[in-house]
Parts: C-alpha cells; structure tokens; sequence
C-alpha cells in the first residue's frame, strides 16, 4: 500500500486506476471528468506523447516540447484525478491490487475498484533483437532525440571525413518498414536533405544522401487503398526515395543491412517495421492474440474480470471479421468508451451497448504539401490533402499552447524551408576529461 | 592533416581557425566574412547557445532549441568559413597547428595561419569536485535538460512520498552561488512554484517549497551597484526567497548542504557559484592570471605568437586598471575586434589600435515582470527594466526563428501563466527491461 496516493477524501467513492497516458489512458480518464470516482493515472514518463507527430521530432521539424504535455498539465483542473510518475510491475487480479517499484526500489501496490489497461506497445525485431543496436525505433521522445542526433551526425562526421567509401556509407540512410512512419521519416528525410540542410555544408552535398526505404510486403502503405499507396509510391520516388518493396530484411548490423541476399552499406539504418504490445496479457494471465494482445470482450473488459478494462494497442478487438487497427483514433474512442461505462456502472445505469469503433479516415503525409486521405469514400492526394493532414493533427494537440507553438513553428519552417530543432544532444561529456571548445 | 577540411580551392588564402562557437567565436567568424581568408570554427557541439536565457531553459520556460541555434544554420550564407564538429586536444604552436581526436580515436591535426581561442569557460567547485554529483551546474543544454529533470522530479517524487521528512527535504531547493544565475534561477524556481506548478498536484503544494538562495559575500549580485543589488534582494524576499549573504558553503552531498556549520537537507542543490576557465593557457603554455584565464596583449594576442589570439571567458585583460568582466558583451565585442583585426592585416592594414570594451550596461532578470538595469548612469528597476531586459534579449538572439518562438512561448506563457517545456526526459530504460506503462 502507498498511503500518499490514497484518496484523502470521500474514500468510499470507487477508486479507478488508469495505466498509460497515451491516447487511451488519456481518454479514460477524461471521460471520468464528472464521475464520483477517484481517478488514478500512473504513468512511467511525465508526459503525453503526441506519436503521429514524434517523426518530425526525429528530422529536427518540431521540438520534443512542442508535441509532448506534461500529464498534469493536461489533468490539472480535474479535480478527481491524480497522476503519479511510477512504472507498474505487475497485477494481481484477484486481490484487485497492481504492483509498482517504489522509490527505494520496494514493492508496493494500490487497490482499485476498476482498471483500465492503456499500456501501448513498445518496438518490435520480430525475433532479432541483436538488430536493436543498430536500427534504433521511434516510439518516445527519447528515440525521437537519438534518431535526430544520429541523422544530424551522419552529415557532421561526412564533413571531415576522408575516405569516400566511408562518406558514401554515411550518406545512405535506410528504413526497414514502410508503414506510415517510415513513409513518413523517408519524407522528412528527403525534404531535409533538399531544404534545411542544402547550403550548410562546404564538403558534403546533402542533396546526394540515398534514402532508401525497405517493405517486406508487395506495397507501402498496405493500410490504404492501392490507388493511394501507388500515389505515394510515386511522390516518393520524385523526392529521391529509393523504393524496395517484397524485400524482407535479412540483416543489420554496424555496416548496414542485407536485403534479398544483397548488402546495402550504411551507417544509418532506422527501424520503422514492428511493434509488440505491452506485456498486459502476462500481467493478467488473460487470453492473447497471436501478437500477443488481450483478447477484450465487446465492452472491452477481460473475460471473467469486468472490473478490468484494455484499450488501444495491447488490446485485442474484431469488429465486422476484422482486427480493429492499432491507431490512435481506436485508443482514444476505446478509452473514452471505457471511462463513460464504469461513470455509467458507478451510477448505476444499465450496461452500455458494445464498444463500435467510427472510422473517421487515415492520414499519411509525405513531405512539404503532399498527403494522402482515406474517410469513408474520400480519398484524397496532394496538397488538399495536407492541408487537411496539418489543421487535423494542429486541432488534435491536447493542449493550446502545443496548437500555438507547432502552427508558429510549422508557418516559419514553411516560409524559411529551416527545421525547427537541429540539435544534437548527448549525454554530457565527463567533465573530468573536458579539453575543448566550449564552456 | 586532415584533408577534408582543407581548403579546396584558393588554398593561398590564409588559414584562420577558431575554437570555440560561443559569442565570442561565433562574432570573431562573422567579422571576416568578407575577409579573403579560410575560416575554420571548430566546436565539440553542433550548436550555439544563447546562455543568458539557459536558465529558463532549466526551469521549463524555454525548449532548448529555442535558445540553442545549429553552429553551421547561422554560418550558412558566409561562403568562406567552415563548420566542424570536433573536439580540439591540444595546440603546437611552434608548428602552428591544431590537434584533435579524429573519428577513429586518432589525434589528428590541421594548419593555421591565425588562430583565435574563444573556448569560454567550465563549471568549478573550487577544489571540491566531489560536490558536482550532488550540485549540477548550468554550462550548456544538457545541463539545462539535466536540471529541469532534478527540480521537477523533487514534486513528482513528493507527489508519492509517504514520509514527512522525505517530503520536506524534496520541497527544499539550495542554490548555491547568488550570481546573475543563482539570481534568476531563484526567481524562475518561485515563479513556477507559484504559477505552472500551483495546481497540478493533489498531495504536494508547491507554494510550500523553500527556496535558499546561498552567497559566501556580503551581498546578492556584486556586479550590480548596491542599489539596486538591495532591490533584487527585496524583490526575491517578497517572492518567497530565503537569502543568505556572507555564507560559505562548507559541504556538500547528497543530503544537503553544510552552511555556516548549519546543516540544510535538500535533495535539490544547484551549482550557481563558480567557473574556469578552459585549458587554453595550458594549451598554449601561456602566462595565465591567478583565475587561469590566459593574459593577453592589448591587441587580444598572446605575448611572442601575434597570430594567436584569445577572447572571451578564458582570456584576461585589464581596463583602467579593472580585469574585464566574463559577460557575452565582452567576448562579443572582443570577437568582432579580433576578426577585424586579422581582416585587417590580411589586407595589409596599419595595426588596429588596441582593444577597448564599450560597457553596455548590465541586466539581471528577477520572476515574471521585474529586472534590474544599469547602463552608464542610467539605473532602473521593476516593470520597465523587464521589458528592457525582454526586448534586448529578443533582440540578441542569433536567429530570425529563435526569436520568433521565444517571443510566442513568452506571451503565452506570460498569458496563461504555464511554462514551455515541462518534460523529464532521461535515458531510455533498457528495452528488456520494459515493464511499464507506456510504449
């Protein structure tokens, strides 16, 4: 038990605690708003990550802060709620009690009445994770920070370096995966080397980086339609992107990687293929789909457990024959679902009918004023469709001052063709060992 | 040698290398921009940082690539001068060359024809570097990240602390060192602690924070007159400030400090007090003043070598019998005299008569809406002298885009009162090691 995160008040009210504050938990506990509840969100950073614009943290568009808001920020004026920086170990769901490692390192664990299971998925080498290493994944804002410095220093140590076959390696970035966020990086890769870093160099012509991107399916983009996956296809390959598609990746490593028997040298591969779920279902004991999430019934709860609740990714849901996809239209509808079905238990109404998930469309953008749109029957390309992509995903940003920051820095970069964030960060050097050039 | 750096063309231009791209190098590069001369800036990070408003970096204000400016975007258009980003190891001056560690490890060296040290200066603890765990100090954006993570990890760490004890010692922030920085850090530290911060927790109350603002002299920013050094003193007084003047710090660690034989527990103490400068005298085995800084001639040449030359932090200089102060105005000034200099001999010039520092006045920012402000006979303080204190520091930021988000963020931040930037962001967990709540 932690007293401190005990409720002080009202005690009695049922005490509901949220795991994650991606779009989900974040969802959950705002539909919770006016509900005589107390709302427990824990999450292990402080803050919401806004993922479909974590690329452009990664090619020095945005900064971190500008897509990122601190959880309690966003939950300050509800009242109900309470966050708390802490990672989760484990559940035990017969006590009704979940685990976390407390500041000495101790056990300790909180009751709750129900629990939502936000906890997302994290990167995925499909079996092979001696490639991590070297074909670093793009899920937090740290992995945005390390992709950013890796790009940037890539073009930093071509500079002084000497050996062309050295320099040909560096300028040749790969992404193994071409769902929406390797289209997405190879976009941004391409309008950066032709616009923000253009004339910054005396020696290397960023202009002639190959960017190479690598699907082990028959086509990019395989969530859309395939007139849209062909337009993209082609917008690409018009920006310099090298397209290889029925290629699975047989190998990365510190040279590069091996794609249909042939080794393609660089010394920037990103991965941009997989994920897995979080280990919800090992934490429940529950049923899992073959990737491994839980296997939710209609109102979204745990078979046997209705007091337990997944939503998002690591959760498992068919709808119309069909596996509802990991996006974070479905996160945010499942969690708010949830959250308005325990408000609805809690006062006592009758049970709400079964989670249905609204497809509001699909985006994916790929470079300065080109994307592609699917809602419904539209299906849009080209620069209607970015227009739309950019005030869609400017209006989704949970909080104004992220709306304010990305629409200034975004208005900017358009005008200037400059990035917003070239900074490469690395942990600080010792300063035992400091001999250089700056304070 | 290395080749890659080596002029490709006019290579009977003479070589000039500058180390360092803080104001000073950064000014002297753009003095010889029209020069017939080889530029070489070289720095072991890829940015400039505009250090008077690093602090309200670490106070979750300002996103770091705010302040922070990409060496080579601000060079981009001077056709004649080179960025590299490398870490200089020492200098032959005899032979007239440069050494730093190449890629491979190798040391590496590079020609000049001039040389201009601008290499600034680095945290001290005056011969207690066994302090610098427990007391980060605020050099670059690193540091910066780094303390913003310790100050908003203290309330989120209280947030879930069961122990009074505990709770008091986390809510007691120690700056040590009542400097401009040890200034105006307590001053954004109150600031947040009564705004952004005020209503996000459910526990903690950040209002009961104390804040201790520690000087060994006798009084709180001695470069200031009296006046208005009494004035800064009142105003952080009134913000909730405990100041304490002729209180040598005697120890430090990870309980607290040991001041005055008092013992004051804190988990959060800041190095606000010292630096050093670089190793540029020893570089050089130059006569260095008893703070180390390298002393030069009045023309900012090292005495014996007239094609070296020192400026900013870690060079020495009297004027009217007064050592010059280490403030940006004086490695600016002296970076732009210096550039202009060689500019000068290159051309065949009669010598520049010596430097001369013209003192602009001087500024230190105390919370939301109050500065103080001297510049020749002119003293100020409170609202007027803040916007001064805005308008000028806008005004100096390196880039068109730096200053337009600092001036967005600033607004909004001034009309909603929440910071900029409140993220703690650290090493990514080991990706087996992942259990927790997010993906």
């Amino acid at each position: 038990m932690n007293e401190a995160l005990e409720p002080q008040t009202n005690s009695a009210q049922p005490h509901v605690i949220i795991v994650g504050a991606g779009f989900g938990g974040l969802a959950a506990a705002r539909a919770l708003k006016d509900a005589p509840v107390h709302v427990l969100l824990l999450d292990r950073t402080n803050h919401h990550v806004f993922q479909p614009l974590l690329y452009q943290v990664a090619t020095a568009m945005l900064a971190p802060s500008e897509i990122a808001s601190p959880i309690r920020e966003v939950l300050r004026k509800q009242r109900n709620a309470t966050v708390a920086l802490l990672e989760v170990t484990r559940i035990e769901a017969d006590r009704r009690q979940v685990f976390f490692s407390y500041l000495d390192g101790e056990e300790r664990s909180l009751p709750y009445d129900y629990l939502i299971l936000a906890t997302g998925v994290q990167q995925s080498y499909f079996g092979h994770d001696e490639f991590a290493p070297f074909a670093p994944g793009l899920k937090s804002i740290t992995d945005a920070e390390a992709i950013r410095a890796k790009l940037l220093k890539a073009f930093e140590i071509a500079e002084i370096e000497v050996d062309p076959a050295q320099h040909r390696d560096l300028l040749t970035f790969v992404l193994v995966g071409a769902g929406p966020t390797g289209v997405e990086m190879a976009g941004a890769i391409a309008d950066m080397v032709r616009g923000m870093l253009k004339s910054d160099f005396r020696r290397v012509d960023p202009r002639s980086a190959r960017i190479i991107l690598i699907e082990g399916g028959p086509r990019i983009l395989p969530a859309f339609s395939e007139r849209l996956s062909r337009k993209a296809h082609a917008r690409l390959t018009r920006m310099g992107v090298e397209i290889r598609t029925n290629a699975p990746v047989e190998h990365v490593n510190a040279e590069g990687v091996i794609v249909g028997g042939e080794r393609i040298a660089s010394r920037t591969v990103l991965w941009t293929a997989g994920v897995t779920p979080s280990p919800a279902a090992q934490w429940l004991k529950a049923e899992a789909d073959r990737a491994g999430r839980v296997r939710v019934l209609p109102d979204l709860s745990v078979p046997g457990r209705p007091e337990i609740f997944v939503v998002g990714d690591t959760a498992s849901l068919d709808q119309d024959g069909k596996p509802l996809p990991g996006v974070a239209q479905v996160a945010m509808q499942q969690g708010r679902y949830v959250g308005r079905s325990i408000a609805g238990r809690v006062a006592g109404q009758a049970p709400t009918p079964p989670f249905r998930y609204f497809d509001k469309g699909n985006m994916a953008v790929i470079g300065r004023n080109f994307a592609i749109l699917e809602a419904g029957r539209v299906r849009l390309s080209g620069l209607v469709a970015w227009l739309a992509w950019a005030a869609i995903h400017i209006a989704f940003l949970p909080q104004a001052g992220n709306r304010l920051m990305v629409f200034t820095q975004w208005a900017w970069s358009y005008i200037t063709k400059q990035g917003g964030a070239r900074l490469i960060l690395e942990p600080r050097i010792d300063a035992a060992k400091v001999s250089g050039t700056k304070p």
